[in-house]
């Protein structure tokens, strides 16, 4: 994988094998991807707290990997995961982070 | 949203709004986010080229954005989108930027 785009890190989108939904955007460095493959578990590289954490550690919701796909370029990871624990995957208490936002953004007439 | 984690950028996760493929990753500044919602066609930033561009601009494949979702943090957005054109996504001249890597990550017994 190509990390030296984005400071060392990739994007890794998270998505769940079943219902497809997106659940979260995490970043991986090297490190982190090698033990989300190892461990089976998706392990990120936190930005704001400057450590891995695998996700759901404490909590007991992890993300157990299913598949690891990589993208054209080399420079993007898509995790395919089932959920463990409670299944809420935000911090927020919800199944995914993806909220629509409010206000919502205003697309052009006829987008939906 | 918050541009300020990612020098000025935020990922931006392209999936198909019916059969739920994660397309591809891109990133956005504030200009292509704002520039996707006024035109409701997907426009990234590109790191190399240094410059917006519209997805298919010239190809046709566009993405034609039906919803914009935002994550907890504000500091990544989901795009649920339609293709135009010959549905290809990728310039390798797949529907989709991610697939399987060979040599497969090899994930734990007991992970699929």
């Amino acid at each position: 994988m190509d990390f030296a785009k984005l400071n060392g890190l990739i994007p890794a989108v998270i998505q769940d094998s079943e219902s497809h939904e997106v659940l979260m955007v995490g970043f991986m460095n090297q490190e982190a991807l090698d033990r989300t493959v190892e461990s089976g578990f998706a392990t990120f590289f936190s930005r704001t707290r400057d450590k891995l954490w695998m996700k759901g550690e404490t909590s007991g919701n992890r993300l157990k990997v299913t598949q690891v796909l990589t993208d054209c370029d080399d420079d993007t990871v898509l995790l395919k995961v089932t959920r463990e624990g409670d299944g809420m995957v935000c911090h927020t208490g919800r199944r995914s982070c993806f909220q629509l936002p409010a206000p919502s953004f205003q697309l052009p007439e006829g987008s939906r």
